[in-house]
């Protein structure tokens, strides 16, 4: 694409309001546009990232035997009576709204209860089971304060798998896959490395779950990492039963951090499929209700997150497999040579970003490229010419070094 | 994909508070889930329709330099006040909703409003014009009665382009170009010869506009066509003025039919840069308004409609482009060779759905065939290979003819 035909501009600065650092990157280089505290539309440019991650996530999830599908987002309050979750008291971040006869509607936070509710259109015997619908989706929750930008969204984009299992054993074989398929995912992003299985509360669901927790001064909670197990726990569960669990015999020896919770699993056994009532026949007829599983990652969260762990001073810095390009072409003073580099890389299938403006000075164009963050920046000019090629730097790098033209495919295909 | 690993079924009845054709078949083939009036879950089926359509259409918005992007669904009543818009007196689909703060929040039904606003950021110099972007989401409108099942939902998916243009001049040339590109979308998606390019009122917007209708006894527009002009006119706008100008002589020889807007694009001026301020300057330094035009497409709606003119007594009909999957394979005892048949067109990138149930009769599994609806029905059995091969059935035909297996792939690839 030719950044003199995207119709977004980069801007010095983001408004006063926002805060949070990912929100200011992001809103600065044109990735968001902020609606309003907590709503960010997504521009060209942050929809792009949007959909790797998403493609990502879609890859994962079909492997272990997901079935995509999408959800509404109005909500029949009757389900949500059922399991006691409708009342403002009990659930505080509900938006509700009304249709015209006056009936009262919610606006989806999550989806257990539609999901159980829509199963039991589906399952009745056990040939029925199990089954992994998931929905990549827009999510609402009225938070009182929204003040970290997209890692706390009043609006946000949200992957949700729900497993309908016959049996306890059944449901834990699938909820180890889904383990592997989230360390894959977040592997994959770019955050493998800082991102910790994490033993946690299972809230008002079960007695314990699993989060995923990437380091970072943002974050909201506290964890305490075993380097030698590769895991860690959760503040809220930090106790010498649940260590004594997970054979960790050595408190001292963990270490303490700050941490964005990136995605969670749930077991949540029969908690819904009794008051919906969702049941199946085994083998004998016998009635038995289902076991259930729910599996979450807030995208829009994870794109937050991303910016957050990666940026430097001079802007955002993406993982390769997330940029919404791969190459920031910069033409200097190159007449033809530029375009003809900009054709060659596209046709061998390189996302490339070409920076045509005839009107911006070169420094301009260099702060855009750190502010966008792609992975390579790609300097055409009359002087890389005449020094043998372009010049070819990563985003992470300070220097770039002269790279022939005729090699260009081969370093950028080989990444 | 195979049968017996989709969790949707197929079902005898559809619920009794069903009235529209088209959501009674799409719920009894599995394709939506009936949440409330006026509001579907995808299911797996209906979404890959659902992403069909909307590839097609990402690729003509495209062509013609749409450019992408996520409008929210939260709206702040601010920009709206400015356009007269947000009084439920004068708008009568709103679903509204507030804050934790009291603050009032609309569900988006449209994006003029936002679009224009957020453009603000973007716009300031001719240089900057003409811009296209465009979005594909979840709109909300809140029907007072919802009947017409996937064709007027309270929730529903929608594309909208905006265009941004310096003058009429520059404006028009691009709304000629929008309606090429629709008139693509409608033939690509199968409705081509149905649907009529038809000249309507512009509403609150402008004196005119185009819709898309298409030829349909369960739509509720009135047309007039002229065939040897291959246009029509609404009912709303039937008269000498407009007839004049659309160069219609004889009155008579036009015909009257029901039909179904199917999209529609309108000129509209300055009506949302002026209360909103979008502004630009020319080359001398001049400021002017922005020109704007908005293209609509209910995707929704389409996926609808489609059902609706297709379909026969005895289920859905596909055309081939927005099928979920090209090939619905039936196995009837012939032991390997059916999976042997499905992988091997599954590696020649033709999407076959299987029916590999083993305890469903062969009149099941045709019904389901005739329900589902996918173009080819593809059958295998002891039979059949004795007679030399596969028997292939076309859903619009009432008989199939044996092939040999080996000529399969040429004649599914070739389509």
């Amino acid at each position: 694409m030719k950044q003199s035909e995207l119709f977004t501009k980069t801007q010095k600065f983001a408004p006063k309001d926002e805060v949070s650092r990912n929100a200011q990157l992001l809103i600065r280089a044109g990735y968001v546009y902020k609606e309003m505290a907590g709503v960010y539309s997504l521009l060209p440019l942050g929809l792009r990232v949007l959909e790797k991650i998403s493609a990502i996530i879609k890859e994962e999830m079909d492997k272990i035997g997901g079935q995509q599908m999408k959800n509404s987002v109005l909500q029949n309050k009757v389900n949500w009576e059922k399991t006691n979750r409708w009342d403002d008291e009990l659930v505080d971040n509900w938006f509700k709204t009304k249709l015209k006869s006056g009936s009262d509607l919610g606006l989806a936070f999550t989806h257990e209860e539609a999901m159980t509710n829509l199963m039991k259109t589906f399952i009745s015997s056990h040939r029925d089971l199990p089954a992994y619908p998931y929905d990549i989706r827009t999510m609402f929750r009225n938070e009182k304060r929204a003040k970290s930008g997209l890692m706390r969204g009043r609006e946000f984009y949200w992957k949700a798998l729900y497993s309908f299992s016959k049996n306890e054993e059944e449901h834990y074989k699938f909820y180890e896959q889904a383990q592997k398929a989230y360390q894959n995912i977040f592997r994959r992003v770019g955050l493998g490395d800082l991102t910790y299985l994490t033993f946690a509360s299972g809230g008002t669901f079960s007695k314990y779950s699993h989060e995923f927790q990437t380091l970072s001064e943002a974050g909201e909670d506290i964890i305490y990492i075993d380097q030698e197990k590769n895991l860690a726990v959760n503040r809220e569960v930090f106790n010498d039963e649940v260590l004594a669990e997970l054979g960790i015999k050595n408190k001292n020896k963990l270490k303490e951090a700050k941490a964005i919770e990136v995605g969670n699993i749930f077991t949540l056994g029969t908690k819904f499929s009794e008051p919906l009532d969702l049941k199946f026949k085994d083998k004998n007829g016998k009635e038995h209700f289902v076991f259930m599983g729910s599996y979450g990652i807030g995208i829009s969260r994870l794109l937050g997150t991303i910016v957050e762990v990666f940026a430097d001073d001079k802007g955002i810095v993406w993982p390769a497999e997330v940029s919404p390009f791969q190459v920031h072409l910069i033409d200097i003073d190159a007449g033809d040579e530029a375009e003809k580099i900009y054709q060659d890389l596209r046709k061998e299938g390189v996302e490339v970003f070409w920076d045509d403006r005839p009107d911006k000075k070169p420094g301009e164009k260099f702060a855009d490229a750190d502010l966008l963050g792609f992975p390579w920046r790609l300097v055409v000019s009359s002087r890389s010419l005449q020094a043998g090629g372009v010049e070819l730097k990563k985003r992470t790098n300070k220097e770039g070094q002269i790279v022939k033209t005729e090699e260009l495919k081969n370093i950028l295909k080989n990444q």
